[in-house]
């Protein structure tokens, strides 16, 4: 067994992250592990389910390996679902072909939520710390590798609906009618959320990364107490973390574009952006306190190869001659790309950052 | 038959459209007509399809005046569905059980949209026309009858993408891969709307609204040049047509709080707002080019009262005492709310709405 690098090779994406300069602008695709990729879909099939390939560590990481091999790629992700916690958790986490994600045994009252405990980082979830430190060990220190949770809002959600939803009237609901349960339920969450990217980092991920896919439904007082606050709390707890300290931590909250500046006040390295929201104007209301990390529109990756030049060279555009851009999708990549063209994506993107850089 | 009064009984959300002083704040709610009213399954039923029902001007009828004679609204809402131009032109509207539109022939191609055409207002949509007639009979001047369509580019999304989706993918591959048939489609429809709006006010419509549903799906570069353009096509045409110039028109672009200035310049008389926009903080963004109608979370209904009515106080007091502001959800009340609930929201409108104004 080789001894594992301290440093990456390619670091442009940490030094990014750190708003270091770069050579040029780094960048990974939301979901670059999945089902556009014929080879991803034959990892799965020999898996028999998606969570056996998420609970498979040696598949897992092969499936996090793969789009590396295709595209020049400058950091790669664990893959997981970010669901894993709930499903420690007790609720029996199951995916419904062409529905989603469902739980056997959702959240229905305050004496579910009170049952609840931060499950076993190196018991229940020992399947994600393994492949966190195979995967590591595999990459060599060719590009970093990303570990990640959902948020506690998004976690609640899922957890109190049971599914997917359009709304999550359903969590809303107990976030009105019993607000101490909610609360209850995100400071579970929130101390989980924490414990799992730690354990993360003790096992080799490189930079940490929070989804609160759901952030967006909310409304902006809802945001700051149901969301908000409890990203603040996770951001806290890695600070202070022996493990995670070090380690870059993305906020990515879809949808909230309208919350950027309090989501940079709670001292996270860097923010996801969805396509909804203007690059440069982005940094501009930021200011230098943060990095930024996304945001093209996905549906772009549908367009012939020209016109998917011409969008990426937009953004690099938008965000101009600063440190601190990783250049990703607004939203996770569709099954339904050519991968043909997530690779002028990703050749487009280090041209037009070198461009940029030298201009 | 009685003549048709000029100016109805209750004129306070036309003063309110005007930004004119009211005794107290105006409310009405998106799908006030619905599911959640025992009396309109009941009247669905009878008709036996959704598109029976809006197709049928006395059951139309009957339904728009069921919310009317429980709650003490101050508008009723013509009963019908924002779809019903791209079925007059020829798609073939359905609606598949739990699963909402879908269109039996969707644009597939550039000589689909070539062949589209503005559907005659008293031919294929006479149906509309007879329901507002006969709506505004009925009525009598009780409150005024609003009048509505889609907006060009969610009516582009749905025929092109033939369905309901999370991201119109389709509809965004055809702007990316043939923007000069997209912007045909956009035109002939920003056409159809402005003459499908000019008929209802002929027919008696007293105010119009235009739902641009999935405008919040783009970037902000995508936004300005297939939603707002066709939106400011729409309100001016509707600024030079003889039915419709003196009818106040309320434009709702979901989901795009970050455009309010933007879409306010348009020269409508008042923006719909969902409930991701501080109310308080988006007055003072459009200042007094335009009222504001809106934004409560839908969720809330699913509260207990005394919740519902923290949350409408809190709602009248951050729009403040100032002229302007028709109160309502932030999207269409959903199917499993309790009507007890609505009458417990609109009251608590009316008494913070005279609070406010006294204090």
């Amino acid at each position: 067994m080789l001894p594992m690098p301290t440093e990456p090779k390619n670091d442009r994406f940490l030094r990014a992250l750190r708003r270091e300069p770069t050579d040029t602008t780094p960048v990974w695709i939301m979901r670059q592990a999945g089902r556009y990729l014929p080879e991803y879909r034959a990892t799965r099939a020999r898996a028999g389910s998606f969570m056996a390939l998420a609970q498979n560590p040696e598949l897992a990481c092969e499936v996090t390996l793969q789009p590396l091999e295709r595209f020049d790629l400058d950091a790669a992700i664990l893959f997981s679902d970010i669901l894993t916690i709930p499903d420690a958790m007790g609720l029996g986490l199951g995916f419904v072909a062409g529905e989603g994600p469902k739980f056997e045994r959702p959240l229905r009252n305050a004496a579910d939520i009170a049952a609840l405990a931060v499950p076993d980082m190196e018991g229940e979830l020992r399947y994600v710390m393994d492949a966190v430190r195979l995967i590591r060990r595999e990459l060599a220190g060719r590009v970093p590798l990303i570990g990640f949770s959902g948020s506690p809002w998004t976690l609640a959600c899922y957890m109190v609906q049971g599914e997917g939803s359009r709304d999550f009237a359903r969590a809303k609901a107990l976030a009105w009618n019993d607000p101490q349960a909610m609360h209850r339920l995100l400071d579970v969450l929130a101390r989980a959320v924490a414990a799992y990217l730690s354990a993360q980092a003790a096992a080799g991920a490189q930079a940490l990364m929070v989804f609160d896919t759901w952030g967006g439904l909310l409304s902006p007082p809802m945001f700051r107490e149901l969301s908000l606050r409890y990203l603040a709390q996770v951001t806290e707890r890695l600070k202070a973390d022996p493990h995670a300290a070090e380690l870059p931590l993305v906020l990515f909250s879809k949808g909230a574009g309208a919350h950027i500046e309090a989501l940079a006040d709670t001292g996270c390295a860097a923010l996801g952006l969805d396509w909804t929201v203007d690059l440069g104007e982005a940094r501009r209301r930021v200011g230098d306190r943060v990095a930024l990390q996304g945001n093209l529109d996905p549906s772009v990756l549908h367009a012939a190869p020209d016109v998917i030049v011409r969008e990426v060279d937009g953004a690099i555009e938008a965000f101009g001659n600063h440190s601190g851009h990783v250049f990703n999708l607004g939203h996770g990549i569709t099954p339904d790309v050519d991968p043909e063209h997530v690779k002028v994506l990703v050749d487009a993107v280090h041209a037009a950052g070198r461009r940029m850089r030298t201009n």
